[in-house]
């Protein structure tokens, strides 16, 4: 156990976010983040090169900053998922990096499980690993204003959820509570998830199906739709009926009192989407749905960042950091890297 | 507070389960439930007649068992919902009891709030009230087997839920949550619900409605179904398909463990309807239906009456009553009574 004044003075640690395309690293003490690196994750060597990466970035924080790596005991991760426990330790199986997993996607491994918790002890003493929707829904609760009955959902190439019921964030038997994204919605549809589900809300308006019959770029189906195109409107339309479907059904599910919307297909087009997934919701149940806020996340493109900060940072730091708001100051120290990927000799482009 | 002791010797408390059609009192010491009275709810008076029918009903049977009814202080309460929290005091508006909200059928008073706390505490030092499937929820976890993640249905005329996560049975803002009977499965059918929605789970297959293009009792579809009717069969197998997409979707939601399903229709029919259910869950996603267990409640057609009960027994009887089970003689020690309705002069007869 550290004291505050100890947390204050020489506390550092780190933060993980991993996602399908990308790691990002952040270093943090208790004036705020310090630092962060992002690189496009890696998709070949052994199956746990992904947490080794994080590893990797972790020292490149530290040895950019001047820091002894060694100084820092403690990570907050935010991983997508799904997870499973495998020999007492979190690792993950997303369908979308694991070659040995059937998915149709061409990738340069065969892994079926990478180990994270089990790499990241090797090395931290305190290791907290999170979905990443529920360390953004973390996030919105310590630093924006998300409520004790609240829904955090990120609606970008993939619609992925944090719940928090009565004060208490959801993680269920493996971590992977909030992944209604694959909830079933219609029974005709035959829009194909990732998952294998034919009309779960993912399959039917994740942003790789989103009006796919259109043939057009999801910014420009939103652009066109602004303008009065038939076609594109009748697309935008019935997603946000969809997504207010989904959500009407978790406000029924588990009496929520708030829903707050994070990802980029919202965040550009918040304007647009709010008053008709609000339609949607409104329409039913008023004894559930009455009062119901339906609102943008505060934290932004920052949100898993900062939320795998806020599963591991002390409480000085967050009543501190909800008063300045450092994680601002992040826009100036953020620094994507580029990746050479060892196998294939290819040179990804920083994004 | 009191200690172990004066829990074991002196305590005793009262339960009341208040459904649409009955409400049950049972008043238990440290031995166990020692009696259980019913009688059909009260649909006339003033909005508070129910919460003062449960009153009575504890007052009977303190009379009946010759106790001093001021020598109970604590009542645990399962009931029908939606609830609704007025003036910081929890009651409810089920629809189907209050004739002044909008539906559809003739009941001889125009409530629209029936208040419940407000009036058991002008008796009760101690008053804890849960939905009817979150109390069953609780008995089956302190007298079942129900794991830390867990979700206990009821399929009967109505489909209700209770749903523990990380070991915490989930309330939401006003103790709704569970409402999942009224999530949205289908967007083609017409299948109205008594809350207005269409082709929500109770809409399409709760007892009201399942199979109704039959014009056969539920109890006839069944039967049919099994000597080979292939109309019946087709109903039941399409029941299940639902039912099944449900408990898939709460699974995927929530990272279930463990479903513990009650109610009539599944009580009956379990045998045929499992394998379906099952089925259903298992053609999906398998890094989160792996191993999900499905298996009917535990403690059968008591399930409220005891959760009513769980919901405040001390530490000290739960232990003792998970071994001896003293609820199974509620079976000889069970009374209905008949209830004159002083507002219509009607005499109901008891179930």
């Amino acid at each position: 156990m550290t004291s505050p004044k100890h947390d204050l003075i020489y506390r550092r640690m780190a933060a993980l976010d991993i996602g399908g395309t990308k790691i990002a690293a952040c270093v943090a003490d208790a004036s705020g983040p310090l630092l962060r690196l992002t690189q496009p994750t890696t998709r070949s060597g052994n199956a746990d090169a992904i947490a080794r990466q994080g590893l990797q970035l972790i020292d490149e924080c530290c040895a950019r900053l001047q820091f002894d790596a060694a100084s820092i005991d403690t990570v907050g991760v935010s991983s997508c998922g799904p997870f499973e426990v495998r020999d007492g330790a979190l690792g993950f199986i997303p369908p979308n990096l694991c070659g040995g997993l059937a998915n149709g996607e061409d990738l340069p491994n065969d892994w079926t499980f990478l180990p994270l918790e089990s790499v990241l002890r090797e090395r931290f003493a305190t290791v907290h690993i999170a979905n990443d929707c529920v360390a953004a829904l973390q996030g919105e609760r310590a630093f924006g204003d998300a409520p004790d009955n609240s829904v955090y959902v990120t609606w970008s190439t993939g619609i992925g959820f944090g719940l928090c019921v009565d004060g208490h964030i959801l993680n269920g038997k493996a971590g992977n509570a909030g992944h209604a994204g694959h909830m079933l919605l219609s029974e005709t549809s035959d829009a194909l998830c990732g998952c294998g589900n034919r009309g779960d809300l993912e399959g039917l308006i994740g942003g790789r199906n989103f009006g796919k019959h259109l043939g057009r770029p999801l910014a420009q189906i939103f652009s066109d739709a602004r303008q009065g195109d038939a076609a594109a409107l009748s697309v935008v339309q019935e997603a946000a009926r969809w997504f207010g479907r989904a959500l009407y059904n978790l406000v029924t599910i588990l009496d929520i009192e708030s829903i707050h919307v994070g990802g980029s297909v919202w965040r550009h087009n918040e304007d647009l989407l709010a008053p008709l997934v609000r339609q949607e919701i409104d329409s039913r149940f008023p004894a559930l749905t009455h009062n119901v806020k339906l609102k943008g996340a505060t934290l932004g493109e920052l949100v898993t960042d900062i939320g795998a900060l806020a599963l591991v940072a002390p409480q000085v730091w967050i009543d501190d950091w909800q008063v300045r708001r450092p994680w601002e100051l992040l826009r100036t120290l953020n620094l994507t890297l580029a990746f050479a990927d060892k196998d294939t000799g290819s040179r990804h482009t920083p994004e």
